[in-house]
């Protein structure tokens, strides 16, 4: 079963006892990277410090005023604390998934560019996003009559919804249906088909998301998607990982027969400040989704909801134009 | 006179003995904002942490293999050391200024948005970029017949040469003249209308840069470029500096009467993951920046240069895409 526990003020136990210096003794750990979860979700005192083999010799620290939750779950190390200049920050096994103050950059992408791509979307399925954010974007859309979301770990979406309101709010939509459970199973059950659009919010591809990474899940969202729906999925750092990002476009070239591209976008507290998403579309009405078909922001029916703060017709076409060493290796993976 | 020492094998000496416990005993330092040059330069063993009162809160770092010099010019502490993961990073004040695995970003940006938005630049003037970089990429411009560059700081320049042949490089074109000495002087001597463009490849507003996010400097900038002329600018992140950044689009929204725009590009390893720049032209010839009339991309013409890694067209125009958040500012600052 899983094990919660509230910590109120600083020092919290820390997971090592050799731990004395902080994220430097973590240069150790980095390099061990076959047992990663003992050490990734340490917190200095003081300072958070987000270290992993995924971004080895690098690591963004967060200044900590308090922690306010840290538990285990089924799945994963969980943890929420009060930083100094963030706001609230939301840990997933040593990695931060958002803060108060940049997680719009990161929700309205990528719900906006898929739903922006499409005329009228109205079954919408979130899979991961238990923190309710891309919930809450979705819900912006009038046309949307479904949202439904199947997320494996029930302890982050409590949690969400205790200490990141703002966020969590997307669960108040009546549209919502929360699934709480494996996204993979869940959408081998769906009926061919069914959905204008999922959106795949996931971590990193080590831990509970791994298979959200790989070509069997994808074929299950391309048939679980109406003839022309479009999937959006979380797809790593340009700078950091262009050997997954190959992998993902490769795989989405062979599955996704209507259109596959490759976007990004600015979230200081992702590494290497930035993040990317796979954009793709099935065999049907062609959608070209660099020029959006259904623009969110200048809609005034958007049902009780706050003004966006990031997304805008303007970046969601530029959001598709990479660098050149980025454009290179990804116009040259095969069709 | 500045004293320079080269530094072998880490451990080195640290400049403050009771930073036991490396970056994370900074807190108590940025909290006193008023004197910090003595300790954003610390070297925390086996690692390097970014720590500055312009970024409170926060830290990036970087895994150190080997510090290659330390130095005191008499403007600012100079380092440069091996990372694990980056290449060499080149450090001033305590603040990096570039590594060897993103510099691209960064130089072929600040450098190709001006230089691309005009047709046949001949002059052009480079205020600081003493590591050579911009030159490197103004160099690219066949059209280009002078290049000045006007740099403080000597010790920056042989650091370069000596550490970053691949950056320094731009020193070696024959059309490159190097002035050492105050980038504000220099530009009040210059006769009127002498340059095509002018880039300002400045550090942060705190230090020897502070004068050249001012009026006065703008004043001597416009003045010192011909009508329908260009300037980039260094101008921070929207996500950390927005108030800054409203400053500077004031004051060159007074001074240049041809176009004014903020533009941005990420750099990993700049705090938030991304940097911005102000693009400006004097009255005259009217410039579009958004709209590249110079294609360096599609250019054969290049002299003996690599490949640009970075730039192209489609990424020139999405730069001046902005989140909705700085939209809204920069657009509301007066004209």
């Amino acid at each position: 079963m899983a094990e919660e526990s509230f910590v109120g003020d600083l020092p919290v136990k820390r997971p090592r006892e050799d731990e004395e210096n902080g994220a430097f003794n973590a240069t150790e750990a980095m390099e061990t990277e076959t047992n990663s979860s003992e050490y990734i979700s340490s917190v200095i005192p003081g300072w958070f410090s987000e270290i992993s083999p995924m971004w080895p010799g690098e690591a963004h620290s967060l200044k900590v005023e308090k922690i306010l939750f840290q538990g285990k779950s089924d799945y994963q190390n969980v943890m929420v604390f009060q930083s100094s200049t963030y706001g609230k920050v939301l840990v997933l096994d040593g990695v931060i998934q958002l803060t108060e103050r940049d997680e719009c950059a990161y929700q309205e992408m990528i719900t906006h560019l898929p739903l922006c791509s499409i005329v009228n979307p109205k079954k919408v399925l979130v899979i991961g996003g238990g923190d309710g954010g891309v919930l809450r974007e979705v819900a912006r859309h009038s046309s949307v009559e479904q949202i439904d979301i199947c997320e494996i770990d029930k302890m982050v979406v409590d949690v969400s919804k205790e200490f990141f309101p703002e966020v969590a709010v997307g669960y108040e939509d009546p549209r919502v249906t929360l699934h709480v459970g494996d996204g993979v199973a869940f959408l081998k059950a769906v009926t061919e088909g069914t959905y204008d659009a999922v959106i795949v919010d996931s971590s990193d591809p080590i831990g509970p998301a791994q298979e959200l990474f790989e070509k069997p899940f994808f074929e299950s969202v391309a048939k679980a998607l109406r003839p022309g729906g479009v999937v959006s999925t979380q797809a790593e750092s340009i700078w950091l990982h262009m050997n997954i990002i190959e992998d993902i476009v490769a795989n989405c070239r062979q599955i996704f027969k209507g259109s596959v591209n490759y976007a990004w976008t600015t979230v200081p507290t992702y590494p290497s400040g930035m993040i990317g998403f796979m954009l793709c579309s099935t065999e049907g009405p062609p959608v070209d989704f660099k020029h959006p078909v259904n623009p969110i922001d200048v809609d005034g029916s958007q049902r009780n909801s706050k003004p966006l703060k990031f997304y805008n017709s303007e970046l969601h076409t530029a959001a598709f134009c990479l660098p050149s060493f980025a454009k290179k290796v990804i116009d040259s993976v095969a069709k």
